[in-house]
């Protein structure tokens, strides 16, 4: 894209921006630029209303028959189908369930129990931590058979006859760099490995097909893109043609055919529910419902055209205002997610800067600052006025005072 | 105890109660008696506006920097610890997270490995089926190496040097009968077991011990008699003797030493972390945060003992005027929880006439009525004016209207 010229021309931008009602959406702080949610999606104005009735009415009013008369126990199924219908699932593909990693653990046990032959899991060093750990710890618990192969370069060069399942994070949390989806589905698929989606920075951020690309297993998350809230559950996406052979361990009584007929055995559901385990949170899942529908409501084509338009201009403003950042962000806005990674070796401090200068973007292990432009939410100017100030925090060395370099956790 | 003779009697038994000022932390709804806390606890007065101000104030304005400035990634030791002083637990000993289910799946995952020539499950059959199920599934991923014995009389008698760990639940769901938590400890370390108890229905409801019985773990739930809300989080206990000693599969990042270095490779972190998975549910879990701080204000052994009364109470008003009715918890309340159950061959169809007159109860498959009596709220005066409703329903024969008889799902 042609970069504005002015501020005043972003501000034009957002009055012909056909998504530029949404933002009314959401309860956004005064005096903030918010470009972090892809770690944490800011709070949807119907989230108090939808909770306070849930906390004071189906539960404090109607107690225990709140279960039925509520649908409670439809969240896991109905939260995920909203989920599935921005993902390319159909209905009865996606369920809501526990945490990300908790189901990356149900997916990959899935994946290996069915390719019984085959001992490596393939991914990536730079996936998401939890992603590695998780196939570290379910490896460990199978009596150390199987391999976590990691690899820095394309993973599909990696697949081998030995390969059970692919493990990989579409949109990379830190470099943002996107990985293309359909294709290295059927380079998975053609060397008999399954294919398994971490979905955490793409749902809700970029458009997704994953019954198009044939994918064997998804799981992402709820807080980030989908705006659920703080700690918001997971999803986890079977395809109806692998949901009879696929099982899982963690084989609690929600995922029972019959929960209710309170049987010795385990006999899991005949559909994607065999992958729910224990009693859902209702509070959370309530509302991580009201954030889907935020997104939802606005069409993932009309998210990602503005998305790419957002993330252009950042990449524009960057290079041409601060030269001692190195982009480390694919500059194809197709090869990329909803965000923006620049390194800077004081990138903490940074970070700290902007943060007190109202401008709230995040910091990632070792040196890099990531951006995440949330096209729901994030305005043109807003971009204009964030890259203004991340040239200003560098062009003065405002970074580089004491307390912007004390380190607090972040998530 | 002697008797009430009178309705009177019994509301100036509520009189002298010297919890009775507790009830007023709760928003009962009128008209209600409410015997279904060991299901469902009631809302805590003060937690809608405790949600509300996490949605509103946490999240809805300070955004991602709620993880710092709130604690929030505390919330899993915080509560943990506040539930720990109901349990017998140290501080540290206690964590909270994820569910009864994936807790159990953490549990059963530790022992097995920390008793390697062993390959016996000892459980009972009559345990709450999720309890049955993860260990099946488990025993499954494992691959078949593992035997789940399920046993109908004292497990303790059962014990054998193949016995890795017996998982009990501490009160039994169904029957309300209560194990003898510190002999069968006692027994099982004689054997060489390790012990497992599931306090769903024992936290919050009658003192447990479970350092001064040895105990190797626990879990337990956060919805019943800790008022934490549908589908709130659950707990684990790991005494520190064992915390190094154990691990666990579900190695997600909030378990690691480490979890904002994002390191490549896991390592567990060298306290009960290590039994934490992923995202902490941020509101899920400060619900029960005011959920567990109205039981910790009343304090274990006066709940204890009013529970006693309550169950007492009620126990002698069926036996007096229920005669069809055969109860199946122990007539001794020092053997029972805080429940009373009773069997009748229409039991599903009494408990729906009853809940259509007020009083709220439990049906259990397959012919037991289910009877909680949380000591924080419930009152003398609601005991007998529930065996009351209870006589005249059978009397009557008012259950047997065919809207009774439709089922429902219920948890």
């Amino acid at each position: 894209m042609n970069l504005p010229e002015s501020r005043a021309a972003c501000l034009a931008l957002d009055t012909a921006d056909p998504l530029a009602a949404h933002r009314a959406e959401f309860d956004l702080p005064e005096g903030i630029i918010y470009l972090d949610g892809n770690s944490l999606g800011p709070l949807p104005r119907r989230t108090p209303g939808v909770v306070a009735n849930v906390v004071a009415e189906q539960w404090g009013t109607d107690l225990i028959t709140g279960w039925n008369r509520h649908g409670w126990l439809d969240l896991p199924r109905r939260v995920g189908n909203a989920i599935g219908g921005l993902i390319g699932a159909h209905p009865g593909e996606v369920v809501v369930a526990d945490s990300t990693s908790v189901n990356l653990f149900k997916a990959l046990s899935a994946a290996l129990a069915l390719r019984p032959g085959r001992t490596t899991i393939l991914s990536e060093r730079d996936n998401f931590p939890t992603d590695l750990y998780i196939a570290q710890g379910l490896i460990a618990q199978l009596g150390g058979r199987h391999t976590l192969k990691l690899v820095d370069d394309d993973p599909a060069a990696h697949l081998g006859a030995d390969t059970a399942v692919v493990m990989l994070t579409h949109v990379n949390y830190r470099t943002g760099a996107m990985h293309d989806l359909a294709a290295i589905t059927v380079r998975a698929h053609a060397a008999g490995a399954l294919m398994l989606w971490d979905l955490a920075h793409s749902a809700g951020a970029v458009p997704v097909d994953l019954n198009a690309a044939g994918a064997d297993l998804a799981v992402g998350c709820g807080y980030k893109y989908l705006n659920g809230g703080p700690g918001a559950p997971a999803f986890l996406f079977v395809p109806e043609r692998h949901q009879a052979a696929f099982t899982q361990p963690l084989s609690g009584w929600m995922g029972h055919a019959a929960p209710f007929q309170f049987e010795t055995t385990y006999r899991p559901a005949d559909d994607v529910g065999r992958f729910l385990c224990g009693t859902p949170p209702v509070l959370s899942m309530a509302a991580l419902e009201v954030g889907v529908s935020t997104v939802a409501a606005a069409g993932m084509s009309a998210l990602r055209e503005k998305s790419m338009a957002l993330t252009s201009l950042f990449d524009g403003l960057v290079a041409r205002d601060c030269p001692s950042l190195v982009q480390v962000t694919p500059t194809d806005p197709a090869c990329r997610g909803s965000q923006i990674c620049l390194r800077h070796p004081e990138a903490y401090a940074v970070m700290q800067a902007l943060i007190a200068g109202g401008t709230i973007g995040d910091f990632r292990m070792p040196d890099i600052l990531r951006f995440g432009f949330a096209p729901l939410y994030v305005r043109f100017v807003d971009v204009w006025d964030a890259a203004a100030q991340l040239s200003r925090v560098l062009a003065t060395g405002a970074w580089d005072r004491p307390e912007f370099h004390t380190r607090q956790r972040v998530t």
